[in-house]
């Protein structure tokens, strides 16, 4: 499939196919090896959660945005592989039978379907320190300033006024009303925090300018958002064969998103017009941000 | 209550005393304040868990082990405070329903009892992350290797082959017979970890010297074996009320047990020898390590 935006030589598909390759390369060395008795249970579960399936977003934009700074594409890869452990460990728990309470993520029995709800939160708890570990390892950078501000910034994104703090309001979200400002904040930190992450680290690793700095961070901001609406589309639009996540299941549970309060077409004209702001703030870096700009268009076009 | 041990002005009771008010302090000014809504409740739910009770023994070990090295106080205290949001986080997690279903902690509702399980799963997940962006947070300690070290430490005691690993152990002793090696090992990763890396914490803070290091690693572990020891006992002779957890739930689930194993006289027996063995590695810091001495043998005669 060709997208736009692609100026420079490799297509963006083919930048993602390739990058996606090597992320799971990359975790398949990061992760516990498979083994006997109850460890290899929890080390199974680990891998089943990570290495099966996953458009491997995040990473990619890891890679990306280093790759405006030359930073070496195997150190953006290990940094990008911790911030897919942090994510995958984060759709373990949300698919808990007393959270969200999902059976199926990627196509397959979500991890506490297939290994028990114990082994499956203990996945997701082993997995968080793991990413901070790649982080904080001299293997992955060997300026220990660059690998503690990356710890930082992971912390505070996958914390309680990051990821957790959007996982109670989602929650929260079947009980109460919120309005389209509400579901914004409830988004920018639910999986808002962990796209503007992934985008810094490069930022991070590339000792970016202040001004370099804030220009991916208004473009991360508006890529999440974009991102997030694309997904309510697909819940209402999409097929679980496609998804390969059960759709329908906002609506069904009266939860309020972006597409449910504005309507499928304001939705869709909104996340285009984010996807383009998101790709105007990337100015400042010329032609050579011309995959984070096809990247933005194709959150919001991706089929599935 | 007198201790032995105590040689160097300060009792170990009140050097107890002294520092879990600092500790808490610590606590109290890391973890988020009290808020209204949703994020009040996630918020509320890490708090009770973490600042309600404990005796702070493994920020007693940081601190105690730090002050061998001259490191200042209140940069051990973070360290230690640090190690503390691991550990509830991980009482949390262990008290759940799919776990060891435990509705009693430190005299209180367990976390999920008080807040629902959802939040509990929730206040656990961002308790970790907390835990690592202190550690990173240069206002920790100045030197970035220090921090950077400090956090593959925690990670790797908290992770798949410590913590974790234990408590998949633990979940599958109910299941499976172990002889003594097999519970020690169980023990070593599930509680053994975690007072490891904060003995050893102490030496990274203080850029401690090999042998020390070692020295102190030898320390941990025969003091956490024998932590667990006396552990098991209580267990078995203590009540619910000076314990401020169920007692007697090991027998009842049929879970092996030192006790179980060896009887409550040969592991108290076997709790003593450790502890005086635990307080031999300490001969290479002379009388400077009086407070960890006297600790060991504080753990295995506590009351509660």
């Amino acid at each position: 499939m060709a997208h736009r935006g692609e100026k420079h030589g490799e297509s963006l598909a083919s930048a993602l196919a390739r990058a996606q390759a090597k992320v799971e390369e990359t975790l398949a060395a990061i992760l516990p090896p498979a083994a006997e008795g109850p460890e290899g249970e929890l080390f199974g579960a680990m891998r089943y959660a990570t290495l099966e399936g996953g458009k491997r977003l995040r990473p990619f934009l890891v890679v990306a945005s280093a790759s405006l700074f030359d930073v070496p594409e195997a150190v953006a890869l290990r940094v990008g592989a911790a911030v897919e452990l942090i994510h995958s460990y984060s759709l373990i728990h949300d698919d808990l039978p007393c959270m969200d309470d999902d059976a199926l993520r990627r196509g397959k029995p979500a991890c506490h379907v297939r290994f028990g709800e114990s082994t499956a939160v203990l996945a997701g708890d082993a997995l968080m320190p793991l990413a901070f570990e790649v982080l904080a390892d001299p293997a992955t950078h060997p300026d220990a300033s660059v690998r503690a501000a990356l710890v930082v910034g992971l912390a505070r994104a996958a914390g309680p006024r990051g990821m957790v703090g959007g996982q109670v309001l989602d929650l929260a979200a079947e009980r109460v009303d919120l309005d389209v400002g509400g579901i914004a904040r409830l988004e920018r930190l639910k999986t808002g925090s962990l796209i503007a992450f992934a985008v810094d680290a490069g930022a991070i690793l590339g000792r970016a300018p202040e001004a370099e700095r804030k220009a991916l961070a208004a473009y991360a901001h508006d890529l999440g958002l974009a991102y997030q609406m694309a997904d309510d589309l697909l819940d209402v639009e999409g097929s679980a064969g496609a998804t390969g996540k059960e759709v329908g299941k906002d609506a069904r549970r009266g939860k309020a998103t972006f597409v449910a309060l504005l309507g499928v077409a304001q939705a869709r004209d909104q996340a285009r017009r984010l996807a383009e702001q998101a790709a105007s703030h990337l100015e400042p870096f010329g032609p050579g941000a011309g995959t984070l700009r096809a990247l933005a268009r194709y959150v919001v076009e991706r089929p599935a």
